[in-house]
C-alpha cells in the first residue's frame, strides 16, 4: 500500500498546485545542454566500443532480479551478507562469460560497486587479491594448478587475503605469523605467535572462504627472511569445516560494506606443504637454500591493482553523487534571489554553483589521470606476465616501471579517494536533510566508500611514500640526472623557477599548466634540497625523510593534482571537437578552483600577486556560471540510469518529491502499528511511585 | 564464549612476546603530564561544581542497566527505536528530578548524546523545540494550560514540531502549510494542500507523539500572514490512535541517529480551537483582528536553542573522539621513524601530530567560544521570559540582542559543527583499519554526527546570513555609526588596516589576535564597501548581497575563527595559573595552524610575508611537538569514563589490542555457524547448467 499521493487531487478542476514544478524544470535544464550529449558519453568512457559493452552489460543487469536494490539501504548487516554472497553467485555467471581473469572483468566489477560494494569487494578480494598473487607470485606451474583446485571456477574454491594483522597494517615487513621450514618433512609451519599477530579483517575469512594467501616470516634454520606468500587451506572444501589448527572469528558490523564478511584468523602450527609458497620472485629449495627476491615490493605487487582500481573508483563514485545533487539543484526551490516570489533554483545560487560544480570538474580530471594510471598498470602487468626473471636488464627495467607505478598510484589512490570523501558529502549536505534520508543513498554510499582511504595503503602513508619518491626524483636532478615518468617536468626546474603569472592569461590552459608546474616543481625542489642539507649535516636518511614529513605530504599533494591537470588536458586535446569547448570550460575550473584551495604556495612563490589570486577567484566564479548550463547534459552524458542511481531525487525525470514520496511510502507502508507500542504505553500511563508514609517508629 | 587469549600464554615460562606493550606505553605518556589534569577537569567544565555535578550523574547513569550501551553499534534500526524509547522513560525520571524545565537538564542532555544521541535528539524536541515554543511563543496562560495537559510530565503527552515540509526548510516563511481562520466557530482549520506541503522529518511523529507545534500561514479572511505556530493535537492520548484527518507515515532509515522516529504528516482540514495559536506576540482576535510580531525572527526562536546547544555539543564530541585517536595513538606501534628495530608510536610521527594536535587545540577553541555564546543566550533567554510586551524600548532592545545572538550562533553553529566533523573523520583514519570497525565506535559516531551540519539552519544557509549581519555591520562603520558585540573590533578597523607582522613576536598571544582582527576586520570592510558601491550603483539589496555570497561564506568563517581564537585566550587568561602553560600552547597552536589554513588572505594582505608564512608552518609543527608530551593528560582531564568512550581501542588503561579483540569476540562468539550456508552449498557445490545438444532436426 502506498500513501496516497496528495499532488493528484484536483480541487475546482485543476490540479493542487505548488511552487515546485520540478519536472519542467528538469526539461528546460536539459533543453539547455549545447553539446552532443552522446559524444560525451564516448569520451568518459574512452571509446564508443566501452560505452557498447557498458550498456549491454547495464542492461542485463538492471533485469537481473538477482540485483534487485530497492531494499539495500534497508538491509541490516546479517541479511546483507547473505544478499552478498547470492550475488557473488549470480555475478560469477557474468565474469565466467567475460572471462573471470580478464581485463573486461574489471569494467564490469567498478560499475558494480555501485548497486553492492560489498559484492564488489568480496569478488576483488578472491580474484583481484588472492588470485593476483597467485599468478604474480606464482610460478606458471603453482598458478596452473590453484587453477586446476578451482579457483577461476569458484567451484568449491574461494580465497582470501590474508596480509593485515591486528599489530600491523601499514609495516608489512614487520608482520608476525611465521612460517617455519621443517627440512624433514618438506613442509612449512604456519603460526600465529601472540594475539598482536592474529590475522585481522581478512574479507572472506568468517564465513566464505576456504584459502588464504597467507603473508608470514620465512623462518629457515632459525634465520629470518622476512615476508613471502603462502597459500594455506582453512576449510574443508567438502564440508566447509574449519581445518584443524585453523582458528577463525567474525570481526562484526563495521562502518560500511557490510556483505563483506570480514574475519579474525589464528594459525596454530599448520603444516603446508613447501610448494605451497609463492615462489615466482623467491624460492625456497628443498635443501633449504633461499633465492631472495629482486625487489622487495615485487613481493606485494597484489595491492597495486586495487590501487589502481580505487583511483578509478573515484570517478566512478563521485559522478553517481553529482548527478543526484545536481539533478536536486536543478528542480528544488527555496529562498529568491531575485526580486520575484518565485523561489529560485539552489542550481542558480552562486554559493551552491561553488560547492558543486568545481567538484564536477574535479571528478572529470580524476577520470584523466585515473585512465592514465590503469595505461601504465596495465603496460607494467603485460611487461611482468612476460617477463624472463633470468634476464637481468629486463628484471631492473621491470623494477624501475614498478617503483614508477606505485609511486603515481600511491598520490592518485590518495588524492582521489579522499577528493571522493568530500564529493560524496558534499552532495549530500548540498540536498539538505533529504541528503540525510537512506533512501536517497548518500549515508550507505558515504559509509561504503570511506574505507577507500585506508585499505590497501592507508592515504596517508602512501602520500609519504609519494613524497619520498619525489624528493628521490628532486636529488636525481639535483645530482644533473635524467627523471623519466610523471616526475619529468622536474628537469625543467631552471625555468620553472621564479615564473610569475605577469601577463599571462589565467584563461589559457598553457598558463595553468605552466602555473602548476612551476608551483609543484619548486616545491619539490626545494624538499630536495632540504633533504640533501640535512644529509650533508649527518641526518641519517630516516631521520631527515621524517623531519621532512610536511613536506613530502605537500608535494605529494601539488605534485598529483598537476598531474590530474595535466591528464585532463591532455585528454581534452584529443576529444572531438564537438565537445572541447564545454570540456575546455571545466577544466580551467578544475585547474582555477585548485589554484584557490592551494592559494599560499601559489602566492609564497610568487606566481600569483595578491590581485591575480583576487582574479583567480572570480574566475572560478565566473567559470562555474559557464558550466552551470551544461551541468544536466553533463550528469545525462554519465550514462547512469535510475536503477543505478538508486536515489528517488537524483531521477532523470527530475520529478523529485513525488518520486521520493513513492519511494518512502513503499518501503514504510503507512497504518504499520508501533512495534514497541506495549513500551509507550507502561511509560506514558504509568502511575509514578511514590514512597508509602512511615511516620513513627 | 570468548576467543582464548593468545597474549596470556606461556612459552619458555615467559608471556608471549609481542612489540606492542600498549598499557605500560599508556602510563609513560601519563607520567609525562607536567599540570595538575584536575584543574584542567575544571576549566573545561567552567568549574568545579559543575565537574562534581557531572560526576555524580555520569556515575549513576553508567550504573544504571538502562543504559546498558555494550550493543549499540550492533543494533538495527529498529530494535533502536525500541531502545530509544525506553532508555527516554528512564531519562524522564532524572529530568523530573533535576527540573524538566530548568537549565540543569541542560548539561545532563549533552553528555547523553554520547551513549544514545537519537534519545538525547527525542528528548530535545519535546523539551528543546516544543516545549520551548510553549513557553517562548504562547502566553503565560497558554504555556500553563499545556502544562496542565502534561507536557513537563510526559504523562499521556508527547510533543514534536511540526516545522519543515517536504518543499521548505530552509525558507520557514514560504511554508505551505495553512492554518484558515473560521470565525463562527472560532477555530483554525490546518490543511496540507499539497505533496510539497507535508510535514517532514518531524522527529516524534512516525510513533510517539500525540501533539505538534504545527507552522501554518495564518490566512484571515483570505488574507495571507505569513507563518505562526499552531498547536495540533495529533494523536488520542488514551488510545494513542491517529485523530481525523491526521496522515502520518514513517520516513524510514537514515544515515544515522535512527532511534528517532522522524515522520511525516498530512493534515486535512484539522479544526482546533482559536486558542491553541500561540499567541505572545502575534495575535488573533476572536473578530479575525491579527497583531502583528514586532520582529519575524521572534516566531522562530526555539530554533536557537538548538544552535547554540550544536555549538557546545561540537566540542562534547570531538573530545570524545580525540580521546580515542590520541589514546590509541599513544599505544600504536609501526614502522620506525629513528634508527633501532622498535618500532614508534604514531604519536611520535610528525604527521600525525600535525593531524591530531591541532584539532585537539580547535575542540578547546570551540569549548571557549561555545561557552561565551551559552552566556549570551542564558542573558536572551531570562530577558524575555521577564519582557514586558508593551514597553517598547524594552522590546527593541530584546530585538538587537536576538539579532546579536542569532548571527553569533550562525557563524557558531555552522563552523564549529563543521570542524567536528572533520575532527572525527580524521580520528577514524587516524586509527587505520580499527576506525573502520563498528566496535571503535567511529563510524556510528560519524553518522549520528552529521546531521548537525543540516538541520535548525543549515549551515551554507547560516554561513551567508552570518555574513549578512557582518556586512551591514561594516556598513555601520562605514556610516560612523558604533557596532558593539562580537564584531566591536570593525570599529578599529583604521588601526587594523594595511598591518603587518613586521617584527612582531609569532609565539605572542596579542600579536596573533592582532593577525586575525587585522585580515578579517579587511576582510569584513572590504566586503562592505563592495555592497555599498554596488548598491550605489542601483543594484538591489537582494541582488547584491546574492552577488557577494562566496565574500559572505569567507567573512563568516574568518570571523568566526578570529571569535573563537579570542574566546580561548580570554579564558586561558582567567585560568588557574598551574595549567596556564599548557594551555597557551594550545590557544598559540589553534591560532597558527588555522591562520596555515587560511594562508591565502594573511599573504593577501600582507600581513604575512611569504618568509612569515614559512615561519607559521615550522611554528605549527614546533607547537604540536610541544603539547605532544600533554596529550594524554589532557585527554584524561576531559574525564570520559571508558563506558561513555564505548570504544576498546580508546580505553584508559591503553591496553587496545586485547580489549578489541574481548569486544570483537564478545559480540560475535566464534564458532556461530554461518546463517547462510545453505546459500553458500547451492553456489560452490553446483552443476553447471549446459544446453543439451540437439544436433538433428
Amino acid at each position: 500500500m502506498k500513501a496516497n499521493n496528495t499532488a493528484s487531487l484536483l480541487k475546482d478542476g485543476k490540479e493542487l498546485n505548488t511552487f515546485t514544478r520540478p519536472a519542467s524544470d528538469m526539461q528546460a535544464e536539459r533543453d539547455r545542454t549545447s553539446f552532443p550529449v552522446r559524444e560525451m558519453t564516448h569520451f568518459f568512457n574512452n571509446g564508443k566500443e566501452n560505452t557498447e559493452f557498458l550498456e549491454k552489460l547495464f542492461e542485463r543487469i538492471q533485469r537481473d532480479p538477482a540485483f534487485n536494490n530497492k531494499d539495500f539501504y534497508d538491509l541490516d548487516y546479517k541479511p546483507l551478507r547473505q544478499r552478498t554472497f547470492e550475488q557473488i553467485g549470480r555475478m560469477w555467471s557474468y565474469l565466467d562469460e567475460l572471462g573471470a581473469d580478464s581485463p573486461l572483468a574489471r569494467r564490469f566489477l567498478s560499475p558494480f560497486g555501485m548497486i553492492n560494494p560489498s559484492a564488489q569487494t568480496r569478488v576483488s578480494v578472491h580474484y583481484g587479491l588472492f588470485v593476483s598473487a597467485l599468478r604474480g607470485q606464482g610460478t606458471d606451474k603453482q598458478y596452473e594448478f590453484w587453477k586446476s583446485q578451482g579457483c577461476l571456477s569458484l567451484n568449491r574454491f574461494y580465497g582470501c587475503f590474508g596480509m593485515t594483522e591486528l599489530g600491523h597494517g601499514s609495516n608489512v615487513a614487520e608482520l608476525e605469523t611465521t612460517a617455519t621450514f621443517d627440512r624433514a618433512t618438506d613442509e612449512f609451519i604456519i603460526h600465529t605467535p601472540n594475539t598482536a599477530a592474529t590475522k585481522w579483517w581478512i574479507g572472506g575469512a568468517a564465513h566464505s572462504s576456504n584459502h588464504t594467501v597467507c603473508f608470514a616470516r620465512l623462518i629457515v634454520d632459525g634465520k629470518d627472511y622476512g615476508v613471502r606468500n603462502f597459500v594455506v587451506p582453512l576449510r574443508d572444501p567438502e564440508s566447509h569445516n574449519l581445518l584443524p589448527g585453523i582458528a577463525v572469528g567474525d570481526i562484526g558490523k563495521k562502518m560500511g560494506r557490510d556483505g563483506i564478511d570480514n574475519g579474525w584468523i589464528q594459525f596454530s602450527n599448520v603444516r603446508i606443504p613447501r610448494t605451497y609458497m609463492l615462489m615466482r620472485y623467491s624460492q625456497v629449495t628443498p635443501e633449504g637454500k633461499v633465492i631472495e627476491p629482486p625487489l622487495a615490493q615485487l613481493t606485494y605487487g597484489a595491492l597495486i591493482n586495487g590501487r589502481v582500481a580505487m583511483a578509478y573508483d573515484s570517478w566512478v563514485w563521485a559522478r553517481r553523487f553529482l548527478t543526484i545533487a545536481l539533478r536536486y539543484a536543478a528542480v528544488r526551490r527555496q529562498f529568491s534571489s531575485t526580486e520575484g516570489r518565485e523561489e529560485s533554483k539552489l542550481l542558480d545560487y552562486v554559493l551552491h554553483q561553488r560547492r558543486l560544480i568545481p567538484l564536477l570538474a574535479q571528478a572529470i580530471g580524476i577520470e584523466a589521470a585515473a585512465t592514465e594510471l590503469y595505461r601504465l598498470f596495465d603496460e607494467v602487468t603485460h611487461h611482468q606476465a612476460s617477463l624472463d626473471t633470468s634476464d637481468r636488464k629486463a628484471v631492473s627495467d621491470m623494477v624501475d616501471k614498478t617503483k614508477e607505478l606505485f609511486s603515481l598510484s600511491a598520490g592518485l589512490k590518495a588524492f582521489s579517494t579522499w577528493a571522493t570523501v568530500d564529493t560524496i558529502d558534499e552532495c549530500r549536505q548540498a540536498c539538505g536533510g533529504l541528503g540525510y534520508l537512506s533512501a536517497t543513498g548518500f549515508g550507505q554510499g558515504f559509509d561504503d566508500w570511506v574505507v577507500n582511504c585506508t585499505w590497501e595503503g592507508d592515504n596517508n602513508v602512501l602520500c609519504l611514500s609519494a613524497g619520498r619518491s619525489l624528493i628521490q626524483s628532486g636529488c636525481k636532478v639535483l645530482d644533473g640526472k635524467h627523471v623519466t615518468g610523471a616526475a619529468d617536468y622536474l628537469g625543467r626546474i631552471k625555468t620553472l623557477r621564479g615564473k610569475s603569472l605577469a601577463s599571462g592569461d589565467l584563461r589559457d590552459p598553457k598558463v595553468l599548466v605552466g602555473a602548476w608546474e612551476s608551483v609543484a616543481a619548486q616545491a619539490v625542489m626545494d624538499a630536495a634540497e632540504a633533504y640533501k642539507k640535512l644529509r650533508a649535516r649527518g641526518v641519517s636518511d630516516k631521520a631527515a625523510f621524517e623531519e621532512l614529513s610536511i613536506d613530502r605530504f605537500n608535494i605529494a599533494r601539488l605534485h598529483t593534482r598537476c598531474f590530474q591537470i595535466k591528464a585532463l588536458f591532455r585528454k581534452i586535446a584529443n576529444a572531438n571537437p564537438s565537445i572541447q569547448k564545454v570540456l575546455t570550460n571545466v577544466g580551467l575550473l578544475f585547474a582555477l578552483w585548485s589554484i584557490e584551495k592551494n592559494g599560499s604556495p601559489f602566492l609564497q612563490y610568487g606566481f600569483l600577486t595578491s590581485d591575480d589570486m583576487n582574479k583567480v577567484i572570480d574566475l572560478v566564479t565566473f567559470y562555474c556560471g559557464e558550466v552551470r548550463d551544461q551541468v544536466i547534459g553533463i550528469t545525462d552524458s554519465f550514462n547512469i540510469s535510475d536503477f543505478f542511481l538508486n536515489s528517488p531525487i537524483g531521477n532523470y525525470d527530475g520529478n523529485a518529491y513525488e518520486n521520493l514520496m513513492d519511494s518512502v511510502t513503499e518501503r514504510n507502508v503507512p497504518g504499520t502499528p508501533c512495534p514497541y507500542q506495549d513500551a509507550m504505553n507502561a511509560f506514558f500511563k504509568r502511575t509514578p511511585y511514590e514512597q508509602p508514609r512511615l511516620d513513627e517508629i
